[in-house]
């Protein structure tokens, strides 16, 4: 018979083999696809910016998952929240630029006119009996992470996102996100499923020939290798690498900034993984010379040689904060093979451009390695698209997060199809 | 469980709210989009051009109605047909320029020769058994409403066209369309589904804001208003607009022009709805100045200030007939989310242009309406198709047509399907 | 009720009537195309390149059928062998550009390391228990026919290769292809399905209006004709043709050149059809002056005027060897209404360019023909798509060969679907 017979998802996720990669259909079919849309990203906590995104009252800043259309507003009283930008009426979206300043949010098509915090304000030649009330505009759950606006379209979010944010705090106040400005951000189109952009940052086993840039603040042993390939040479500054990542933490720590692994990458709804890792050079940040890029230092840091403090984030973002600025990047699906990658260079908000920092050396780094994994992403894309693709084994030393993230996948669609 | 289960079409048609706007589906999916082209465009009397577009005998015109390329010709005789552009032989087309005149309608593969009424003429080489008189080019049922074209695809078209022309007739005969050429044509492909295209014609409550060219000759009280929110200045003015419509019926149908509302837009298959309103300012057209556009008028009209008798039809077209000029309007659906918006500007066939008008002047209108309206169109569509959208509830004051055309639109394709 | 209701394809291949075209979904359905795609181009053996596309130990070519991506590599013993361009780790493409020399294939991601054959040479911080004889790159089945390269994605190739590989090869031997170059390749998409740019192929119907370049050295008989429509004078150059066939025959057998027809367009898993005709003017290749294009001829051949030996392979190829030059055409399909046609152009591989052969004058004739070819394509395929399209009748005098493909097709894909 022809076709090879069209598996149900369950089945596929049910056969999913740990330990390696996902099949084909989990990175080129449309029906995985919407289902991720619908029941990843309308259903967990999404990243998707930072409180500086929208600094002042009435700041407000559009953002489209899948199909979905989110305004994230401050109100007059500082407050952000998040609204569905769609109009009552007969549907227009109301605010279509990314990023603007509005009094009041007001429909385009017939000047239906909604407060900051949704309420309709105002509507013209409606029927006597017409409930402005019931009319306002949808509001979606939102929540700040010292900063970090995590959205969940679902009526019903995982309730563990308090549970990861209270682990998270001590390690973030100090790099005081809310005192910070977007000195630089920028969009990237890769042209992959948007599981193969987040597998791609899980690991550095691809790093040592593709990230020429990444590789010059990065210890090459910082992100797993294998032990029994080791000569001398390779076990002792694997042995020097350890050490300095113990006295590291120890010495950060006492100084009041956490820095220990915490691993929940699959284990939780709201899955995220985070410590705090030695740079090479100087060890101030990821710039092309390893010192800080930014003379200011966030918050009340005065000691810049902190490492990079990473925080992973399940099932879309990861960032850096470093003593003197922080990168954060959020992945948007688009397509089955197209995605994309947001990322956003934070600094402190007065620091000054030009004085304090320069944008082309902040950026160096990033904006290079995010162009080289955007063609990695390509090829991975583009070769599992074959009939010929079968997953094939992770590197139980270097790509055990890829794993952590198929796992995380795997179980929570399941839990959404059984559920 | 996951995803909203795929609601049949039948229940989402049977379960519309009067007076609310149509639920996304018919405005994003494929399936209802294939179904529009197939049981509304394939069945029901659309608008596709005038008989000026094929003035001369061996005229022809290509017009695509959705996979379905339709050939428009004025035969030898005068007399103006449709056919399908497609060879019976292999299936290529046959006409592939917009307008032109031909001879005979000649396939470029194998010259398969075919006369102006579709008769195959001439095949060469085919066997001696061939009977040519079986492979002519397919019949289109085609009619002209005082020189405005109607194809229908079905082989059964609604038998109420000539109800609906036996009615319209004393109104079009005036403007004597036959006797008029096409000055100007404009094809604006709009970012929407094309019933969206459609409601934004239905309803004049988004045009004091989006629309400053339209606004000058039109009156803000002639498209519906909220008689609850007037204050005194507001009532008299309306007030006065409709003495003014009243005087104007009476005197224009005094001169032989039929100016009442005729109003059948969702009361019969071939739906439609008349009625001549007074202009603004000098009264005359739909210009910036309000003047006529074209010094020669219309047929024997030597009133200028007839206003613009409007008419619209369902499911594809509007028009509007003035003493110096006429303007008709073609939606086509392209896709889900495209469609076309085919304009033509007629005047007198023997007005000459620079001498009695000049084209900028006589489009200036409704070129920029329409380009404001198809942002309008790409606002909605961005917006329905979000999840959150659903649908708002309609102007009784202001959107009474939009309402009559999902009535018209749910009701017809409810029967097809049951049919 | 409403929708054509879909029919299997099952029921629309027992349905197909000889002699006449095929119904529309074969040219227009998604999952038609898909099965093609499977059943088709996955089951038979697909003619791919040629030898001279990989001349040197470690060149590659990358041949991309569907979805399949597949690497034609020349080791380092001169053999011509063909893998899967998928890594078996994360299933990166490995090879991107189109052709290049390697000494390994190292894939970009992770590099893994393999050997010319396909062998995992290396992977590193892979578990200790990791098998690389288990990861070797995919084999995919490629026969050499005296130099053209066919690949079957097939695990079970159809065995009858060899039948018509015996019976090709006196034919092909003299113009001995394993030493000739590439002078010159050109792609072109057509905007049709594939299965029309072979029917296109298959018939000469439509030359004489179309293809004046191909008409210089093309006889007008030499392709089938009508013989009752043929006056005196057609008559006479009819019978005049018959006789320089058959002297042409006669005298090329004599010197060693096979030159009758064999046909096996439908009787066989890997359908073809082979026949030596003879040229108008100076009867040498198929150029605008009908004299060889290249000075140096094919292997040790000495008489120029060999006509040309013309080869079509069913599904996707067909070539025409003269005394001096090739030319080589494979079909790829893109989607439902996208082809590519790959053309390549082979003299003998000593010739010098610009010394023996000019590439624009060998080209001239085939470059030209595609493009109208193109064009005609286009024009099938946009009329096909129309619901009023339905299958005409083929020619019996010069569409046998269209029909004989639609047979083929049919018929294997029928025996897919049982089998």
């Amino acid at each position: 018979m022809l076709h090879v017979p069209h598996t149900p998802i369950g089945a596929l996720l049910a056969r999913r083999r740990p330990g390696y990669g996902l099949e084909q259909p989990f990175y080129t079919s449309q029906e995985i696809f919407d289902l991720d849309v619908e029941a990843i990203f309308g259903r967990y906590w999404i990243f998707v910016g930072v409180e500086a995104d929208v600094p002042e009252p009435g700041d407000c800043m559009v953002v489209d998952v899948g199909t979905t259309s989110v305004l994230i507003v401050r109100d007059d009283d500082g407050n952000v929240g998040a609204l569905h930008n769609v109009c009552r009426h007969r549907g227009a979206r109301i605010v279509h630029e990314y990023k603007g300043t509005v009094g009041n949010l007001v429909c385009r098509y017939h000047q239906w006119t909604y407060g900051l915090d949704g309420k309709l304000l105002f509507a013209e030649h409606m029927a006597p009996d017409f409930d402005t009330t019931c009319h306002g505009l949808k509001r979606v759950h939102l929540k700040s992470l010292e900063g970090l606006l995590f959205i969940c379209l679902s009526e019903n979010p995982p309730g563990d996102f308090d549970v990861m944010a209270a682990a998270m705090l001590p390690y973030l106040v100090p790099h005081d996100l809310r005192n910070t400005k977007v000195a630089y951000e920028e969009d990237l189109i890769e042209e992959g499923n948007w599981k193969i952009t987040m597998e791609n940052n899980r690991e550095c086993y691809h790093c040592s020939v593709n990230h020429p840039e990444l590789t010059v603040p990065l210890f090459a042993y910082g992100f797993g290798f294998s032990p029994e390939k080791l000569d001398e040479a390779g076990r002792e500054q694997a042995h020097r690498y350890e050490c300095l990542l113990d006295d590291s933490h120890t010495a950060w720590e006492a100084e009041g900034f956490p820095s220990r692994t915490l691993e929940h990458l699959d284990d939780m709804d709201t899955g995220y993984r985070t410590q705090r890792l030695p740079l090479d050079g100087d060890g101030e940040a990821h710039t092309l010379d390893t010192k800080r890029a930014c003379k200011k230092l966030l918050g009340n840091i005065t000691n810049p040689k902190l490492g990079a403090l990473h925080f992973w984030t399940q099932p879309n973002s990861w960032h850096h904060f470093m003593a003197d600025h922080a990168v954060t990047f959020s992945v948007l699906p688009l397509t089955p093979d197209r995605t994309l990658l947001r990322t956003k260079w934070l600094v402190h908000k007065d620091a000054v451009e030009g004085v304090d920092y320069d944008v082309e050396n902040l950026k160096a780094v990033w904006s290079a390695t995010n162009r080289q994994d955007g063609e990695l992403v390509g090829f991975q894309q583009s070769g599992v698209k074959s009939p010929a693709y079968e997953p094939g084994p992770y590197s139980p030393y270097t790509e055990g997060l890829v794993d952590a993230f198929a796992n995380w996948y795997v179980s929570r669609l399941a839990a959404q199809i059984d559920g």
